[in-house]
């Protein structure tokens, strides 16, 4: 016995030893990635489009923290709450990773006393969700917000928020695509009408919520089964959500002998009659679609909500355009800033937020579906040289040239092959290459050659720097 | 006695009732802080400078998750791992918030198996540290990386680091600085022939690291009396701490009859002129000194470190220029990734890191102190009118505007008066007002205003963009 166990003690040691070598598990953590100098590349493209148009719009930009106090995340996110990331209680304050930028700056504006501000921010948020990475549904992911915060004339701060959304999805040219809209008072007035219970509100609209994902049939028994809700009410909330149109549903609405004589439904379709009056005039209808169908998930919205959605032409224009997903989403949250107010005042907010990873996904696809190649860095000369023991005058001339604010490098050998520093230009794009010789130091010249022609032009050492210059600058 | 209990009871009842009332503490987190659009403005101005320079230097960019497994961040930081922030485990991994972007991009390059990279990162950073926050220090922070990996010949990418360090502190225009550089080398060769025990090179090591805080009587007390150093050990070191100089240094220590006795400090010192020789051709050896007291807290370092602080000329010049604290900083570490690969292949790395809050401070700072008023926004035209009842056609041109790339704003109100429009303006910078009125619209004309000299003039409709166009590109 003494044995088997000093062997079985052996084992285990082993194992434990084994366990030792192996402890890192090289991998990032669930539902996260890292950015190659290929996707930041793609990335960069889709963030400039954004901040072009958010600053054409005249937004200013702010940052928050990563982590929030957990009291000011409470509270905001009804269901969804569940998804907050926690920090571990290390002493001190209780904190929770940001789980959308629209709360935090709602704590913003709070904070600093901040009644009026149109502002973007573009940052990274966290949710405990199931991730569905090649769908581009992450656990980190970022956002691209844009807000508009103030007591304003109405629907025109809406307005200008769905335009924004048809400029971006215009300009980053990911096809064809739809912009949802509703009103959360219209909502809210079909279900009154419609025989909900008040306090059924919230949970029936999370039920409607999925009809983009589920059919109808489906949701109707979860909100007759699960949620308890009269199969005559969910047979009229049907009837509703099927609609779908621009001005005349509205007006058509506004007839209902029901909805018409509900004061929220009324508020509501009045709004929605304004706005599209204006996106009329921002000529941006056509892409528009009033949908009674469009609930949104996040409880802190009060007033217009929209969703924008990509459609693809499936079976050869056979078939209608088919969804593939949502690219933007927003609406008006006229309560959440007062949440934060020791004396509850209000400030009212509509806001949207660019689903930016959607797009990266489809944009990384497409690239690698194409033959571009794209350059992850933007060097234009290497310095090299076809000698050996040259490397103090490739140092002296790179150095020369970072001075004078050119992009350069050098490979960091003392004697690099000639092959071999062209071989890298190649590889990365570097469209010049500056080669310094015994000769050429006598001469007082560099030898500037093209990667792409293989042209090779004296050049003196004294003018190199507006050669490259004038160079670069051409089309 | 009941009665009185009860009375207490109500109390604490009332008391429990009020802090319901102001659950809310408005406040970020401790060590944290917002940006508001005046500081993402200072931000964006030293970020663009970092960025060109890294960018000149031939480097690539990439990004990793805010979290890391806890694992891959463990044994990598020595004493400073009680900083790391630990997520709540929530079921699934654990997880905490990154310490630094070295630590990550070790991890990304043995993952992915790369051995050759040259790439920058600028990113937040947490440590739960004690926070000084008027002096720039924070617990969620920027770094800015840059970080060269790869087996090269020797000193070339530790040179460029300096190098860009010094562009860096140049174009940002901070005023005088002094980069010191040392190497782990030579102070484990110098911890050895001054008789401090293997064990205790670390431990030491980190008392030195004090050295720009405390004096080297409470330094050289810490190493007899905390960590058990003899007395005459300790003297030793004190000798050495002491020096700082240059090629000359260099040289007198490659004689030292104790130091070049010792491989590894042999070794160090040997890389060290080779060093300088590359800082001699960059021109940059001014700002740099070879000072033994230099350390470096992290364990992860393994030859050349070194540190940027800058300079403050005290007592009008009567004294010797003052360091008023770290802004840059990094060093060579080639273990790391092999830490992190399967089989132990190291990739030798070396690196810096911008220390961009201090900067930060120190440029708002300055701001504040100058007259110089900083636009928070890009808008260029306001779109406005002088009569009622024009909304819609102040937003037909706004859309108008916008389609055709200006980057222009409207008042959100239906009748806003001239004097506000105008004011708008003032406070945000706008320098055009376009203004458009019954009789513009019969003539097919807008009213162009320049906001700083008040001329106005009439331009067509059809040339409005193009006028706008000209007199933005103006200098």
């Amino acid at each position: 016995i003494v044995k088997e166990v000093a062997k079985l003690l052996e084992m285990k040691a082993q194992l434990g030893g084994d366990e030792g070598k192996h402890k890192f598990v090289l991998k990032t953590p669930k539902g996260t990635r890292d950015y190659s100098p290929k996707q930041m590349a793609i990335r960069e493209r889709v963030f400039n489009v954004i901040i072009t148009c958010f600053k054409r719009h005249g937004a200013e930009v702010i940052d928050t923290p990563v982590f929030e106090l957990k009291e000011t995340l409470m509270g905001k996110y009804g269901e969804d709450s569940k998804l907050i990331y926690d920090l571990k209680d290390q002493g001190g304050e209780l904190l929770s990773l940001r789980y959308d930028l629209t709360v935090p700056f709602a704590r913003y504006l709070a904070m600093n006393k901040i009644t009026n501000m149109k502002r973007y921010h573009i940052a990274k948020v966290y949710r405990r969700d199931n991730p569905a990475m090649t769908r581009g549904r992450y656990r980190e992911f970022y956002q691209c917000d844009f807000d508009i915060a103030g007591h304003f004339d109405p629907m025109i701060p809406d307005a200008e928020c769905l335009k924004i959304v048809h400029e971006i999805l215009s300009d980053l040219q990911l096809g064809d695509f739809l912009i949802k809209v509703n009103d959360r008072r219209i909502l809210d007035g079909m279900f009154a009408v419609c025989g909900v219970p008040d306090s059924k509100f919230r949970m029936i609209c999370s039920s409607v919520d999925k009809l983009d994902k589920m059919p109808w049939e489906e949701v109707r028994s979860e909100m007759v089964g699960e949620k308890g809700l009269s199969p005559e009410a969910a047979d009229r909330i049907g009837e509703y959500v099927q609609l779908h149109g621009g001005l005349d549903l509205i007006e058509q609405l506004l007839q209902d002998p029901k909805l018409s004589q509900n004061k929220l439904a009324k508020e509501g379709l009045g709004d929605m009659k304004l706005l599209f009056e204006y996106l009329t005039l921002f000529g941006i209808t056509g892409k528009i679609s009033f949908d009674l169908s469009l609930a949104r998930g996040l409880d802190y919205y009060t007033g217009v909500i929209f969703e924008a959605v990509l459609l693809q032409q499936e079976n050869n224009h056979v078939e209608e355009p088919v969804s593939i997903g949502s690219v933007a989403g927003g609406g008006r949250y006229d309560g959440l800033v007062g949440m934060f107010d020791p004396k509850g005042r209000k400030v009212p907010c509509v806001g949207v937020s660019i689903g930016i990873e959607r797009i990266f996904s489809i944009l990384e696809q497409r690239l690698e579906a194409s033959e571009e190649k794209i350059r992850t860095t933007e060097t234009e000369v290497l310095v090299a040289s076809a000698q050996k023991k040259l490397l103090e005058e490739r140092l002296k001339l790179l150095s020369e040239l970072w001075d004078a604010g050119i992009k350069a490098e050098v490979l960091y050998k003392k004697n690099p092959k000639l092959l071999n520093q062209l071989q890298y230009c190649e590889d990365t794009g570097i469209p010049l290459v500056a080669i310094v010789g015994e000769q050429e130091l006598k001469d007082g010249v560099v030898k500037l050659r093209v990667v792409a022609t293989r042209e090779e032009v004296s050049v003196r050492r004294e003018s190199l720097v507006e050669e490259i210059r004038m160079r670069m600058s051409r089309p």
